[in-house]
């Protein structure tokens, strides 16, 4: 992680990463331009330059920048909690609101374009992918072993994790019927009961949301 | 749905569009080129502008073959189930089939990349994806009225079941140490759990898979 702490209070540099990541996923990585970046940051495509060498570079800094935020404002959080199923809630709640609530989405998004990168800056991402899935492996795992959770394969439990949170870019539509809150306590919620046994829901002291139903 | 007697025995237009939807996934849509797709299917340029006409109308055509491909496969057999809860069970099982194991997965991963279409191909598939997501929804808010499943929010059930599944293609490698039927039988276990009352669990008949744990 560098200096986190920059990423309270946004410096020029996080602002313009932030806007090349909502230009690229508008616009889509390989069609946008560093024109483009250049208007929608209101500098002069000198003035880009100025702070990134190429399109590829901005890219990596962006998906480095993204990985930033989730260690500095999730992972760094939970890492250390020593109750398993704790750990597990926060983590996954975190990483949730995340996605749905902080910064532009945009820099947790485009952490799956991590394929357009050149070969050492994707290697360098995918180090820091795999350790927070080993955490997620190692993590259920100890809950299995304590019989808290029940007897699911690690890997899948923390894969299907990762499916749940990051598909919700695809259909999440801040500003309708569910709240970033609501829809997290509600995911985590939803999750849990999948991993954990029938005896263990709602363990950890933290209440239930109120859900609703049939008004889809 | 199109021809479907024609799905289970692939056409020389089948096999192209399987083709270029493996170039699309591995060179990205904007980078790969109608040539690239010639060489990879075998064919001259001029051989594959005699089947297709553009670049655009390749990727649309490939969006619906997936879509068909979907719906002959596995909605088509569920959709007229009676319980409730089969039906969610087979269809769940059979999309992870589909995304794992039939015909090349680009074909069904592909269905992502529909932001790349001209505005009315893309209504065009989002009328269809919609009606899944409808589907799944109305199973399982009848599976909440029956109070089979838990008083969960129908939408959100919906999506994390599309999360977990579509998530599948970024991390599941055929040939390792999960089968394809070993991991759809525990990603339709996992999911199920999350939903069921906890006495409806292992309800519908099937005995849970064997689960390994500890061995990732």
């Amino acid at each position: 992680m560098t200096r986190p702490e920059r990423l309270d209070h946004p410096t020029r540099q996080a602002q313009i990463l932030e806007t090349a990541a909502r230009v690229f996923t508008e616009k889509g990585y390989e069609k946008a331009s560093m024109l483009d970046i250049a208007r929608a940051t209101g500098l002069t495509k000198a003035g880009v330059y100025h702070h990134i060498d190429s399109k590829e570079e901005l890219l990596s800094a962006i998906i480095s920048y993204g990985m930033d935020l989730f260690e500095h404002k999730v992972l760094d959080r939970t890492i250390a909690m020593r109750d398993p199923l704790e750990r597990l809630r926060a983590t996954l709640r975190g990483h949730l609101l995340l996605v749905l609530r902080d910064r532009p989405r945009e820099v947790t998004v485009i952490l799956h374009e991590s394929g357009a990168l050149p070969p050492q800056a994707r290697s360098r991402i995918n180090v820091r992918k795999k350790r927070y899935i080993r955490f997620l492996e190692s993590t259920i795992r100890e809950l299995v072993m304590r019989k808290i959770a029940r007897r699911v394969d690690p890997t899948i439990a923390a894969f299907a994790l990762l499916g749940m949170v990051n598909w919700t870019y695809q259909w999440y539509r801040p500003g309708g019927r569910l709240s970033e809150e609501d829809l997290a306590e509600a995911m985590t919620d939803f999750y849990l009961r999948g991993l954990l046994q029938p005896d263990r829901e709602g363990s950890g002291g933290r209440p239930a949301a109120p859900r609703r139903v049939g008004t889809a």
